[in-house]
């Protein structure tokens, strides 16, 4: 896992994943007390940063096992993001995902053109599933996070941040990143230590669901308690991949934690001021810049929004508490 | 009024005015049964194409003018791009505004560094407060449209929605342009003129407010019956502009007019498909394409989204009406 990688990636990526532009706004410069730029990675196709590893992933393999097929497990991005990629490279993608998966997140993948297989949670092997799917059909599995060309096609996010925030005359800020299981997270940390050396990532989750927070401070991996509970549910993984948390441990500075009440606040200032739709899990790292000024220094702070995807009232809900 | 006045308006509003990118999703392709590119405008500095416009203005006056200040009468996204074009030029700006606009638009163009002047709608005049204020401290009045620097501001959307359609291989389109008084509409048929020529601009208007629909379709200049009573109030003027009307004459194609839940539903589908804020005028360019597909010619439409300054009410309001 180098940066050559992540700029081979680029190159695959290139007409193919958006350029996803650095926004900011006055209004959230004085809420946090510095100037806030923001990577809205919900711009991206399927409405997360996910299509960008899942078209690296994809776009890496040989020709001959890719036109087999891919597979992967996933009730939410990451779905999207294989189905989509797939579909352009011309080829099928089967998508596992539990039968209680909400029904909209299925109809939008089999309107991407994939092949969703759903399985009970309570009474079956997702696993076994797709280990006899993969058999059967030659598919090759795109793993959501702790695979190489995943991070190498995430951290090409990484590489735009660096050369936007060149432009705009800035080298050195804190980078937050909604963190899950690390394949943002530590792509970004790969690219900035390349391109932006005086940068430094840090990792945004949501309390309770912490694992990398910890993982970094004790220095070992640590596990989430629960899966589920929290609207941040796009970031929650069990813990930090083996390959994404030994790069993130080198690169990254403390993680940071935020409240759902917090993520929705940021979901209304999003909205108002800089009129893109996060999701819950998304807003996690602008909630980090703007209600942990505290634990942040420097005069400026860079935060990545994740994803976009959020139904109709749970957005509603965020604006009826916090819009205006 | 030429090409030349908008390629060097593009010189000065570079690294100050967003190039924002050009979005699309396969859920929306679907609906409209074409491919539909969409240049968000909402994403532009103060959440609309005003600031352009307001940049381009500004950035043409005569240094010992400019530092005189500007003034402009808007209760909405002229006021906000012209106070924040002003600050960043390190002038003062005076916005002159109804005492019953809004409050949070008020705070906002005074947080944008204007001083904000209120009178009453009923018993002051306009034009003789701003003319007093203009004569007394030299203030340079910035029309809101029929101004050819603001045009030329405005026609720099219509170089990049060129040059971005190119790179995805669309050289032939209907590009449809929310429009009010035809600054936008004027300023980008301009620019594909040039740049673009086998596209062609129409102007997107909500039902009984479609002057430039009507003048258009008469070949003299026609006036609104109201100025007021529909959501899409962004983009609302009594007639078209003499200097826009002549443009838009020569260049642009049969006008589309749209309802007000069609506005509302168009904002819903920019929520769930492309992750951006609409406010109702800004989604009658993307509810013409979705909803007016007999009236519209070719394998692609472009649209503009003009602007995203919508209330968290009025925008939850169409969620619960056509979200999901």
């Amino acid at each position: 896992m180098n940066i050559e990688m992540i700029r081979a990636a680029a190159k695959r990526l290139e007409g193919k994943a958006r350029r996803t532009p650095l926004l900011n706004s006055p209004f959230l410069d004085d809420i946090a007390g510095r100037r806030v730029w923001v990577k809205p990675e919900c711009l991206q196709h399927t409405g997360s940063f996910k299509f960008r590893g899942g078209w690296s992933a994809i776009s890496a393999l040989d020709p001959d096992v890719r036109k087999r097929g891919v597979i992967a497990f996933s009730s939410g991005n990451h779905a999207q993001g294989v189905a989509l990629a797939a579909r352009e490279h011309g080829i099928s993608s089967v998508i596992v995902m539990p039968a209680d998966a909400p029904a909209q997140k299925i109809e939008n993948t089999k309107a991407l053109g994939a092949e969703v297989v759903l399985y009970d949670r309570a009474t079956e092997d997702r696993d076994e599933i797709g280990a006899r799917l993969s058999k059967e059909r030659g598919l090759t599995l795109i793993k959501p996070f702790d695979e190489p060309q995943v991070i190498a096609g995430q951290g090409t996010c990484g590489l735009e941040i660096a050369a936007q925030a060149a432009q705009v005359g800035v080298e050195q800020a804190d980078v937050i990143v909604c963190c899950g299981g690390g394949g943002l997270t530590s792509g970004i940390a790969l690219a900035l230590e390349a391109d932006a050396p005086q940068m430094r990532v840090r990792p945004a989750e949501p309390e309770g669901f912490d694992d990398v927070a910890r993982s970094l401070n004790t220095g070992a991996i640590q596990r989430n308690a629960a899966m589920s509970g929290n609207i941040c549910d796009a970031i929650i993984t069990p813990q930090p991949g083996d390959i994404t948390f030994p790069i993130m441990q080198r690169l990254c500075g403390p993680g940071l934690v935020i409240s759902e009440d917090e993520a929705r606040h940021a979901m209304a200032l999003a909205f108002s001021r800089l009129k893109v739709v996060a999701e819950p899990g998304g807003a996690a790292a602008l909630a980090a810049a703007l209600f942990r000024k505290d634990q942040i220094a420097g005069d400026d702070v860079i935060v990545t929004i994740s994803g976009g995807n959020v139904d109709a009232a749970m957005f509603q809900s965020a604006l009826t508490k916090f819009g205006s």
